[in-house]
């Protein structure tokens, strides 16, 4: 008989989704007539910008004509796509080498797979309240996670405890849930513990995009030292509206290299190279046009356009809350609002409260980690009316 | 300092189109005047069929506006194409339940990925030769592979030893690069076996669309017991031109439940299922319209026009081996043609020998495992008129 992966018994079910789905859905079987507005999940709904639509129908009609179809193409990623981020990373002051990127098609795919480098005799550090994916990769491979608190005291913006050592630390910046993003500073702390500790930090860099306050870098390689200490994730979901397209990319710098316990020296960035060669097979042409028409000029401007959009609706809401006298952190440079669930209401109650009463679904903090379990995440993924109308609910509620 | 997964130094390089590559640019350079032919790779060159491209930009089309914008998809894949493909099997006489069927981006990535879910302690029998791809993703993942001989002797379709115990068995049928296929008896031989072993039977059906001889079965479901063992992998790579555009699809039964040691029952489904929802977000809905377009009657029609064209090609080599006197397998029920070099010639040296003197670029055997040191694998994937000069050039020279 086969032996399974028994590490799989120690996944929590990741009831998260799902239970707001049933309870969405008892509830508008019981109240027909009522206008649930969902500010609850992070997917995006504007649609995608035209250039990127030009280059990804442009990458179809290569498909349709022997002269200009395209197979397997390589596994990294076409260098087109990945010369195109190496300059927009310049573009941000950030010198990162096209050969460092790997394309994929996805984030979650990336932050989950990084996982398969590492042994389990590690010391992994994961913020709570957290992305689960960090969390149950790792699980997944039989590895044990230490939590480092993020909370209302360090602004869900937690440092390293010098004293405390550390291999591999997984950080998201523009955090999600939390929406709290590191500035410089901050980052440069990290960074130096890092590089004290001889450790890798696994930073997620998805929602960059929505960073507009110049202290607050949009890469961990804005740091010196990054490069011998950081892989970088980074995706279009969010820049360009492409969670149902698919592109995103992984930075692993040549220099990330350390010893095995043969003494012999390991890249990091050839590991990985081996691992996408080896069980991925690159990803889809069409996506990749598409991709590449976003780092365009006109093409970031129409991205940026959808992500203003966004920031106005983050703003309205972060109004509601300041006028309501209701803690909450994010918001800014970051497409969630993570607030403080009033009168110490736990976070399934507030959702329970807040669905209720005004018809507006949010994430309850629990789903993310200990530290969530009195806090409540909002999106500013909604449209403009729809956020604007929950808004006014909730400030005739609360 | 982080520990690496050190299974890695484990893996052997991987220098096989690599090395190719770097001789032929060797030859070319130093015979800028000479045409080489490349029968190497097993990538196709035929455009994708016009109502695959009509879905593809369809689904561009789709992300264009608000209204029909898509987002993030179910990590399983989207019913419509789950019951384009449930219905693709039923055609075939075979019955697969859209719930058992996942949506990937490719089966490179599914049947490395697959050895996640099994621990290191497990007998796992893999032929030699061998699709690489099975063997480096157990090894990296710390897992000892038994090989299976498939040489002549047994027309490279090895079947099980009663007497040896296996717990995980690969099989890939019409396999790659033998081209050998089982068919209905042989495959039964199989499932009866894992099915007195207790074991799961890891089924790469990527080539089943070249298969026109009724006696072989498309799917390892065609035969009885087989969703009681089995986990099939498929892909539209081959089938639809699909290696440049990126969709696959495995079938994981629900009835494929063990018993772990501490007593409870795991189910393969269940954990596929979590492993893919935890780090792979869907294939990209532009991809599995596309998809949805190859399974319909016409789009089918379109896909066999070009797969017909390949196995005339396929029928071209083999005729001119047939009449060269040269033993070969495959190129029937498969896109791959596995000849033995002439006079017990080592693959490399045929290599050198048919680029050297007829410029005609193949792969040596010795790249899929020891038992293909004196083999030598064609391709039908190219063009027609390429294919003939090449076989021209050959009778000539041998």
């Amino acid at each position: 008989m086969p032996k399974l992966n028994e590490n799989y018994q120690n996944l929590k079910e990741s009831y998260l989704f799902a239970e707001i789905a049933h309870r969405v859905a008892d509830y508008t079987e019981k109240n027909p007539d009522k206008k649930v507005i969902r500010l609850g999940i992070g997917d995006v709904t504007l649609p995608v910008g035209s250039l990127a639509i030009q280059g990804l129908h442009e990458g179809v009609d290569a498909m349709a004509s022997s002269e200009t179809f395209m197979g397997y193409g390589p596994e990294q990623g076409y260098a087109f796509l990945r010369e195109a981020i190496s300059g927009y990373y310049a573009k941000n002051g950030v010198d990162v080498s096209a050969a460092d990127i790997f394309i994929s098609d996805g984030a979650k795919c990336d932050t989950g797979n990084i996982a398969e480098l590492f042994s389990a005799d590690n010391v992994i550090l994961i913020p709570d309240p957290v992305y689960p994916v960090y969390v149950d990769s790792n699980i997944m491979s039989g590895k044990k996670v230490t939590y480092i608190d993020a909370n209302a005291d360090n602004n869900f913006l937690p440092l390293p405890d010098p004293s405390v050592h550390a291999d591999i630390i997984y950080i998201c910046s523009p955090n999600n849930p939390t929406g709290a993003a590191y500035n410089r500073e901050q980052l440069k702390i990290w960074v130096d513990y890092a590089l004290a500790n001889e450790a890798v930090i696994l930073y997620d860099a998805a929602y960059e995009c929505f960073i507009s306050d110049p202290e607050i870098p949009h890469s961990i390689y804005a740091i010196e030292g990054a490069k011998k200490c950081a892989i970088e994730f980074c995706s279009l979901s969010k820049t360009a509206g492409f969670t149902g397209t698919r592109c995103a990319y992984t930075i692993v710098p040549r220099d990330l290299v350390f010893t095995a316990s043969n003494g012999e020296e390991m890249s990091l960035h050839a590991m990985w190279n081996r691992r996408q060669s080896t069980k991925f097979n690159g990803t889809s042409y069409i996506v990749q046009k598409g991709a590449a028409a976003v780092f365009t000029e006109e093409g970031m401007r129409q991205c940026h356009e959808n992500i203003s959009y966004y920031k106005e609706n983050a703003r309205i809401i972060a109004e509601t809350l300041t006028r309501k006298n209701i803690r909450f952190f994010g918001g800014v440079n970051s497409p969630y609002i993570w607030l403080e669930c009033p009168n110490g209401m736990e976070s399934w109650a507030f959702f329970d409260y807040l669905l209720n009463e005004i018809q507006v679904v949010g994430t309850p903090g629990a789903g993310f980690g200990e530290n969530g379990r009195n806090f409540f995440r909002l999106t500013s993924f909604g449209n403009r009316e729809n956020t604007i109308e929950a808004m006014e609910r909730f400030e005739k509620l609360i």
